[in-house]
């Protein structure tokens, strides 16, 4: 069973170098916790390559079915850099130079160092709002419900905390875990029909091999403690007729 | 400018455990990496929960766009294992004990342990061919197109060398890095250019921040080693002209 909260959220995550192996994509771990924390549920995550086409298509479905979209990369200077181009284009608005993320810029660089190649990070969907970065100075940007952000983690990180007002969440999403000594086919049934009475809680079982520990993570999750607890209860009833002994992760 | 090979694959995750961040996705780089020295380059990635419409969504349109689909999770025996049912309704084939599939788990097993639990997971989609799995027992399987892997990392990875014959690639995509001391801003234009001169190679910009360590790579892909090569020159070129440092990274 998989419920849906009030509000939920998608990510793009834009850029070549993941679909290719060769950069291994931590952003949607580092929005997806953030976003729980603020009640937001994460539908769908897709990876697109930096193609004006899909960006724009992707965007227009993903904005439409989901209440916020955040997008990661695509927003440097170089011509891979295609986001904000695309992100005009998919709401129909000019892309153009944003007067407030050039002045933000202008003072940022050394006289003379803001060159062309610097100004196409200003050229954004007219109208934007801008997301400050307290990191390396060029500004992310939202259209919307569109949160365009930057590949690089920790730049993306320190961009995070100025966002936190602009999302209204629903309640947080509550989440509790019980790790077995244990394989799933020895719990699947019992877990089955602990699901079955606890429709509101969505019941993940996940093997673990970790450091020569072989268990399986029964996560919990729901914006309501006390319907966690009764399914915390029910799965601690049937733990301990089996036998099975309950272990740290 | 981003080039297409002919063969292509989408990849399609499948679990709530990534889209709430409490686990990071490594499969997509695996996966990545292995399809590209078969020659596959993949297309794009989707992150999907345990829904099965869904899920059967979401397989109907990327078997028809992409030549080959993998699947990652949700083939385990808990109930939140639904993979195997919602590949059967994409295709509208019988969910059905697999009797192969159903030998190697009776053998793998003691006597009495292949329970219940342990049976869902050798039903499957009517005639699915069998992925071997030498880790754990349980085997994955493929229709058509569609390719169905376990979530667990290691498991995955113990069963791509048993793939490899069944997946026809076209020439291996190359590639070649670059590592500057420099900054993207500083390269842009000049990159650009290369770009433009060299439209079957997909030049990609990359920012790194490591070991206080400030630089750029410059990623460059092509299935033509002397295309790369051309392309390589024209950037030493103008690295040398700005007088930039090549750096190891």
């Amino acid at each position: 069973m998989t419920k849906n909260t009030k509000v939920n959220a998608a990510i793009l995550i834009i850029g070549n170098e993941i679909l290719s192996g060769r950069t291994q994509d931590t952003n949607t771990t580092t929005l997806a916790l953030w976003l729980n924390s603020l009640g937001v549920k994460v539908n769908e995550v897709r990876v697109i390559p930096d193609i004006e086409k899909k960006i724009v298509d992707t965007l227009n479905i993903l904005r439409k079915e989901n209440d916020y979209v955040f997008t990661t990369g695509g927003i440097g200077p170089t011509h891979d850099d295609i986001t904000a181009q695309s992100v005009s284009k998919a709401f129909g608005l000019k892309y153009e130079i944003h007067k407030e993320a050039f002045k933000i810029l202008e003072a940022y660089y050394k006289p003379g160092e803001f060159n062309e190649g610097r100004q196409k990070m200003v050229k954004m969907p007219e109208n934007a709002k801008l997301i400050l970065n307290p990191t390396s100075g060029a500004p992310g940007f939202s259209v919307n419900n569109v949160f365009c952000l930057p590949g690089v983690p920790s730049i993306l990180k320190s961009m995070l905390g100025g966002l936190k007002n602009e999302i209204v969440g629903g309640e947080p999403i509550l989440s509790h875990t019980i790790s077995l000594k244990t394989v799933e086919s020895e719990i699947a049934n019992s877990l089955s029909k602990v699901q079955k009475d606890n429709k509101d809680v969505e019941i993940g079982s996940y093997p673990f091999f970790h450091a020569g520990k072989l268990g399986v993570s029964i996560v919990l999750r729901s914006e309501n403690q006390s319907k966690i607890d009764i399914c915390n209860s029910q799965i601690l009833d049937f733990i301990k007729e089996k036998n099975i002994e309950i272990v740290d992760r």
